[in-house]
């Protein structure tokens, strides 16, 4: 992937925030914008040039892969990025303070020549990477589509007596035979009072009659995630888990309706609480309604009660009301979503039914 | 997994460091000291107690893992835990410098009561970490078994014209049918010229006449990691690639003699670099000759040309020297390997023999 056909028409932060170079710590930033997908790498960008440091392991993949100069450091990344900031004469040096750690800052600041001085930034480039660009878009559609194939192939493996940890062999293999590279995260499958756990691991639990099984899943294809939950009954539902699945939906369908430009995610947020406020679950739901993905499974915007950021086309969010009942059980109903010009699109192919096995 | 059952003695760093507690903020180490395997938590440890910080989303797990006091907050952890120094009075605050990022820092330095300072601890837990119990040291066998069993399995599906990622989805899955909750680290399968790549990433690259496969796996399993890279070739190999793997293979068994206690890290990688000189590999060896492993893939020590560390008994290490030439390829074999009071065992049972397919 070369940047220039991923990434989106990018301002330049030196103007903004009054600095020399941004120095870009996080990988999937790096990723983002240099096109370098190794697992050390920082850049240095400054108004006219971009640099990329990485290590000796990766000299032959940096240079097939990234778009800009490439400086092989034969000792630490800071020091050859502190050495390059002597030589060019960068004064003020902007950082991304969310994703460098306090050893390697306070290593930094110790090997900077005089007067040159290192400025916090927050989520510069992650802000950028909220609106997806077109070749973006595809490939988070080539991923969830993989990521719904994959469910609808490891279904017919789940049966009574299966493990949540079987199944959870079974989603990862269908999606590696369908291209991903990996799981966007660690596949969630819970079975009966283990749904309660909005982030349970899979364990040799086997699945028995008459209860729930949760599966939260992503792919990892191309660089881009997905993300989607979907729920199954082994047996005939009980009124009560009927009544707390239809509520869980029309909480996620109310967040959906309200997905469009212009709107907040705290909005989206309080459609899905609103929503479930009439069958006694909004204090069941302990998470917030979503969060942005791209390359990262977690991106910006968060979906919370907080939240302000405005929804603009191009985002990509997920929408995953939940409700949680220690020692009954929980229901969590997932897509990824599109916000487009006029609404949004639920990118997400698979039925939200109540899967009955 | 219970802290009690897996944690080795423990001394407080209260005393060696003047300070009054300790915030231990990388989840491997929170893991170790707690049992909790959470993805957002932090531990205030103070010279008479242990509490875990975590949020809502894991209050039942947090309660079912972890052997200490739980506190679920609402907000950001680390306005939880400045409330808790403020109310306890503690002063001296240490931090895990390389494991907490300057914003999380600079948050928690304003939310400081007046008196209260951080003070920054580099490794100290690592530290700990790198002497395995006898519960560590049985589930990083058990983790290094899957992870051989799954590669002697996977076997049978290497053949000509299958793909990397293909290979790479056949061993993911063995892993996992054999008890493993997922890779320790991307699975590396590199073909032809791409195993000069010393981190490739899978492609649809497929397999073909008279060339390589570089296969890097690991397994994690119950929490613990296993580490291992065979070389297959198919068809009959030609003198050049033979003579490069021989000397590969004579790196790999005299930095393995050189493992036991008293030795130092960079001694052992010393003997593996001084082996690849006869045969002019020296230089095309780019990496250091491994690191240790436990609850993540790279745990101190790293056995590097500078590392001093002076091995003992119960460390767990990889022994993984290579040669990478550019445009033909390269070659790396890896073991996982315990230090004993005599010496060391070879944990990875699987033999070392160049595999023809």
């Amino acid at each position: 992937m070369k940047a220039a056909t991923v990434g989106h028409a990018r301002e330049l932060p030196h103007a903004e925030y009054k600095i020399d170079a941004l120095l870009v710590t996080a990988q999937s930033n790096v990723r983002y914008l240099t096109g370098y997908t190794g697992s050390n790498g920082m850049v240095l960008w400054t108004a006219d040039s971009m640099t990329l440091f990485t290590d000796p392991r990766y000299t032959i993949q940096a240079a097939q892969e990234s778009s800009c100069a490439v400086k092989i450091a034969r000792g630490p990344l800071h020091l050859a990025v502190a050495q390059s900031i002597q030589r060019r004469r960068l004064k003020r040096i902007g950082f991304e303070k969310a994703r460098l750690t306090y050893e390697t800052y306070d290593a930094l600041k110790q090997a900077l020549p005089l007067g040159s001085s290192l400025r916090p930034i927050a989520g510069y480039i992650e802000k950028l990477r909220m609106i997806k660009s077109p070749d973006e878009i595809a490939r988070i559609r080539t991923s969830v589509n993989t990521n719904s194939q994959a469910f609808a192939s490891a279904l017919s493996h789940i049966r009574l007596g299966v493990s949540e940890s079987e199944v959870a062999a079974e989603i990862e293999y269908q999606m590696r035979k369908l291209g991903a590279q990996k799981t966007a995260f660690e596949t969630i499958v819970a079975a009966g009072e283990r749904t309660a756990l909005p982030h349970a691991q899979p364990t040799d639990r086997t699945l028995r009659n008459n209860e729930l099984l949760l599966i939260d899943m992503g792919a990892c294809q191309s660089g881009y995630t997905s993300d989607m939950t979907r729920m199954l009954f082994v047996g005939k539902p009980d009124r009560n888990t009927k009544s707390m699945y239809q509520a869980v939906l029309n909480a996620q369908l109310a967040a959906i309706a309200e997905v469009r430009p212009g709107t907040t995610a705290m909005r989206v947020d309080r459609a899905a609480r609103r929503a479930l406020k009439p069958a006694g679950l909004d204090k069941a739901f302990v998470h917030s309604t979503g969060h942005g993905l791209g390359l990262e499974i977690h991106e910006a915007p968060r979906l919370g009660k907080k939240d302000e950021t405005r929804l603009e086309a191009g985002m990509v969010i997920t929408i995953e009301p939940g409700a949680y009942v220690e020692g009954s059980g929980g229901i969590r109903i997932e897509d990824t979503v599109l916000v487009t010009e006029n609404g949004c699109e639920v990118l997400t192919p698979t039925s939200k039914e109540l899967i009955l096995l």
